[in-house]
């Protein structure tokens, strides 16, 4: 373990784009909301200098440098935090956690089912040398959805039957928004299905405690070329627009999975709901701070879906945030991640989702696009231990 | 009591416009949903031959007449149901009730206290003689604003404390929409405050079981001239636009009323919010299949408002309608009311609201009126038993 | 045509459980609500003699017959209206349209492609003849769904991309719920996916004015066994309780289909999402009255999908009902229906959807269905035209 | 003018409770959201030594002090924030402002007409010498409402007729929740309608750009006793837990105003609606990214409330927090005032809500307690200028 009980732990991330802004937010708040382990913002790491020099004295970052592996040479930096684009993971990680730092990796995990395993055994490893990892499905630290995994766990649904679980953006609905990387198949690895049905498919993982067995899915790209971003002429679109899936747990539970970023209209619409013999669920990102409960051990006449405002003091992580009826936003999370993070490295528990928790989503997205290419056939999904395979 | 046990019961309608429609389309509809007594669609009575003939044809009637005087001689009308403007309901409603013929009668009772006591008067000396009345704050049989009752009747609120209700309109909207008679204060009585105060006030009285004891009141009038229906010029409106009051229970609730006919994209929107020390109730006439309860003994974890979808076979009227989730409409509180009206006479039990509940209505009206005349102040409700004036 | 131009269309219902009331309602109604032929309730056929006859005193038919061959023989029916279960439509049918009488038959058309097929073979030999016939896809005519279809053709919506259409409900969420004939194979075809998904597919279908080219499908009972309504012993469930598809259209739009009774707090809920390129539409049947519509050519700072309440006069089937802000009711979209189809008869044009439209939902049933035999593979749907295959 | 060009601004916040806390999370992160002028957390104030010590390493501040009046005389102390209760805001905000330092200022801007007198008096005298003064109705800056407001002025509206406006809580709806300073008279004034009438009044001055002519209000106390936090005893109740009243503008407008802490079930419920004769608006803060419009300009047939989730870069204060569909939180408006109170030090403009905004709030007030003596009556609010009265 590469953190000293007598100093402070040193952050280090690499990234200063959207995720890099956000995780730094985190970084900055999270010893201020939360009783957590002293840390220090050490550096933020980038590509270019000038850009990375400037994103690291805007976002609260002692230092700055485009050398990621110098990074995982210094002393003072015991937690790397990834938020490079998904091809750069497996190999910032593994060697993050060779060097002996704690790893927290945004999602997805990887680009490839090959590159998650080889993190995942890398994570095992490390994890016998207490070097810990962790995966950012920040979205399980939205208190709605940690209070419907609670209810879950409870038996509040009793026995879980199906999921719905959707994602709907519509920044590529216009067909004439531009060929970016994110939809380049060699840099994005998938479009949609990588990006936003690995959150609906870790949700329904996480939300259940369960794992996905067998899928049938498709894939499918409303607008085949788009324009550069120059303008100067057209490319193709190498990644999905959409993605449809049914998911068959382990449990027997059944989960329709469907993702879109051409659903006009819907601009960040993590949608899930969630039925059982006694009880049913719904959360909607774009209202995060609600979750519906219906509960069916009331009496009929009042029966209904209640809309419970989690921002009570009794709700997960709301304790150290405001008084009730103070909304949270959507860039908390990432504090509460964060906060999640640093304490698991003070009790030396192992954090979820793990390294293993990313590659069972990037098996079950490998799976979908496997069934897509057989015309929807049901795929089995290998589950296996990481090595056993 | 004009009903023979050996002939079913005879109605005659009073009017055929909108409420006229509406009142015919429950006779026509109330035997064929809910067990009731034997009636007939006797007569429409209205004032022009050839359209009161058209109408009867088209709604279901027997008959037609253009003289409601000679109807109320029919040995073959049992029901006298009056549609016809405020102004005339006192006048028909008490000589109805002195043939011997059971009275329902639209709201608001009627355009003045004093012609609300003489029906009140004259329903009470009816009653002794077996003669049954009725005023039609239809609302009072949505499913959801009978559940409301029934669960606070129950104690589901604890202890009432306050209650927000309100009516918005936006027909009026438009500056240039024309002047009708209903902006006419000498054939309207008032404008918002008659027309849809009155259902706030019944509704609050209704859910409840108490009775206002004092008030504060507002009344504007926006546009005060409008064009006539022709266009040729422009009249004075002399009713109010809008209204707002604070009114004062008997038990100290306090509840809040304002409606008006210029809130614009308010199409039919009678709000109630009902607050308690154990529970709270909201509902909203534009979605009036539902019904928000706040439960305050649910674990805080789990707390929120239920949206209750009031089509259960458990929940009132609903047993005799459709199978859950089948949503009644607006016409369908008439056909309740007609039902309840009608087992009202067979069991010779006293309906309700009976016309001393609209009488009640009727002096809040008059004292908010006052209040606004005294600039706000407030003003104690003559709530005296009829007669002791 | 069997109609005579000087005597009124005599009507005869089979059926008298939940959609012989409700059609029985529509016809009652639908001569007083809107300007419609001159038409009778002729006679209410069932099977058990004194049932039968107590629902057409019930329910305002003249006569109840339980011989429903010999009603087609009288020449003062000129309508037969088919509501009883699904096994029996193809021989009911065919032998009304071959006696001349113009047929409403309630969905789906049939339990099986072949009897859909004879069907529509009989649709299109008695249309020559000038005798029409309809499937009751009933939501048609909800007024929030035919706008949303006039908008979508008037091209509100751009280019349609993907639609999102469910169908909810959980009167099978109690494992307990008894074992009906609707749970029998034999007799219902199938289960929530004859009995709900065909709605979404006949949605689907209308709304675009597309047809389904390939499926993808799966099918899932959760609870396979139930006890039988005397409650003596448990049987086996043989249809689904919840089915899940893609369906590829013609267009290359791609509609997701989910479907389910075992959907715990959902008691009615057809949602229908449809995305374009330039407009969005939702709706949802437990909120029937609004319809949802985000317009992406409005400025981005007032983007936003607009609630759209549809009880304007200029809403379809509104101007004769009531004025704005008076909600319709579930069972008023069979008035609806009822009034198009005496329209359709008086000016002898081919109604909507005709029994060719319900052959193609019961092709893609079948396709959903065979999908599902192959473990989710994709299904070329056959749509040639009737007599083509 | 208190600040240097040639070092960072320094700021001083006075209170560590949940305002303070709140206005030290803005201050954090105002500097790396938003592009604003250098500046420091120099210090923070309180009354214990110990706990203003941990709260000032907890929420980022240099320096803790217990002794205010020193601090005002600090060099490196350019802006004091006071998040104090409201009896010590006069006295200290005189003070720092005779200081020369900028002065923000929670609202209300004090406990009685007088003192906000004397302070408005003396930020009229500072901006004179460049000393600029602020009080923080943050709600202001909610993305939402800020929109709202330029709606308004850009006469989305039409003519604007009437506002609803309420801010509903229940953190009171227990009779056993304890007797705290704020509901002691002497302390906080009064009750509700200091808290949060106070904002609904500066809500509908700031939206329309009007002030408020005359009012009529009515307070209530449902609990008149509680029992002292420790239990040992119940004590008085001497502030309002309810409030209502009718405002009339200087344009005629007429507002209504509601708001209570009994509201079982409303957690920070501040609901505004605007009517005018082209369009209205609703707001509500449970759900603060959200804003409902409704166009009348629009046709008939898609007129509706449009849900505008003011998330996209193109709404006020977006463009610099997250992408969009990423939800701001309650926090986030904290630091959108920061940044306008820093931006206007650093350009020498008056910032709005100025003190001479929080005196017309407060006058309000005053008149409505001074008409709920009166029972009720209206009373003219005098809106002089500072000096004149």
């Amino acid at each position: 373990m590469s953190s000293s009980d007598s100093r402070p732990l040193g952050v280090a991330t690499i990234g200063h784009a959207f995720m890099g802004k956000a995780h730094s937010n985190a970084w900055r708040n999270v010893g201020k909301i939360f009783d957590v382990p002293q840390y220090n913002q050490v550096v933020l790491v980038g590509r270019d200098q000038a850009r990375t020099l400037s994103a690291a004295q805007h976002f609260g970052w002692a230092e700055a440098s485009t050398d990621w592996r110098s990074v995982l040479e210094r002393d003072d930096v015991d937690i790397v935090d990834i938020c490079s684009p998904g091809w750069l993971h497996a190999e910032m990680a593994i060697a993050a956690l060779e060097a002996g730092k704690h790893v927290l990796v945004e999602k997805p995990l990887a680009n490839t089912v090959a590159e998650a395993e080889a993190m995942a055994a890398a994570a095992e490893t490390a994890a016998a040398a207490g070097v810990l990892s962790m995966v950012g499905f920040t979205y399980r630290r939205v208190p709605a959805l940690a209070l419907a995994r609670q209810l879950i766990a409870d038996g509040a649904l009793g026995e879980v039957r199906q999921v719905r679980a959707s994602y709907l953006q519509d920044w590529l609905a216009d067909p004439e928004a531009p060929l970016t990387w994110r939809l380049d198949r060699n840099k994005a690895g998938s479009g949609a299905l990588g990006d936003i049905a690995s959150h609906t498919i870790d949700q329904v993982q996480f939300l259940l405690g369960d794992t996905v067995r067998e899928v049938s899915g498709r894939l499918h790209t409303f607008t085949p070329s788009r324009p550069f971003p120059d303008g100067s002429r057209r490319g193709e679109v190498t990644v999905d627009d959409a993605a449809w899936a049914t998911l068959t747990m382990a449990s027997g539970v059944v989960a329709s999975v469907d993702v879109s970023r051409v659903a006009l209209g819907r601009k960040n619409a993590l949608q899930i709901e969630i039925y059982g013999t006694g009880g049913a669920l719904k959360f909607d990102l774009e209202r995060l701070n609600e979750l519906e409960f219906f509960d069916r051990s009331r009496p009929i006449q009042t029966q209904g879906f209640s809309t419970i405002l989690t921002t009570e003091p009794q709700h997960p992580y709301l304790e150290n945030w405001w008084p009730q009826g103070h909304m949270l936003g959507w860039a908390d999370s990432f504090t509460n991640q964060a906060r999640d993070f640093l304490l698991n490295i003070a009790t030396q528990t192992q954090p979820t989702p793990s390294f293993a928790d990313g590659l069972a989503v990037q098996r079950v997205l490998a799976a979908i696009e496997e069934s897509h290419a057989q015309r929807g056939t049901s795929i089995a999904v290998n589950q296996l231990p990481v090595g056993a395979s």
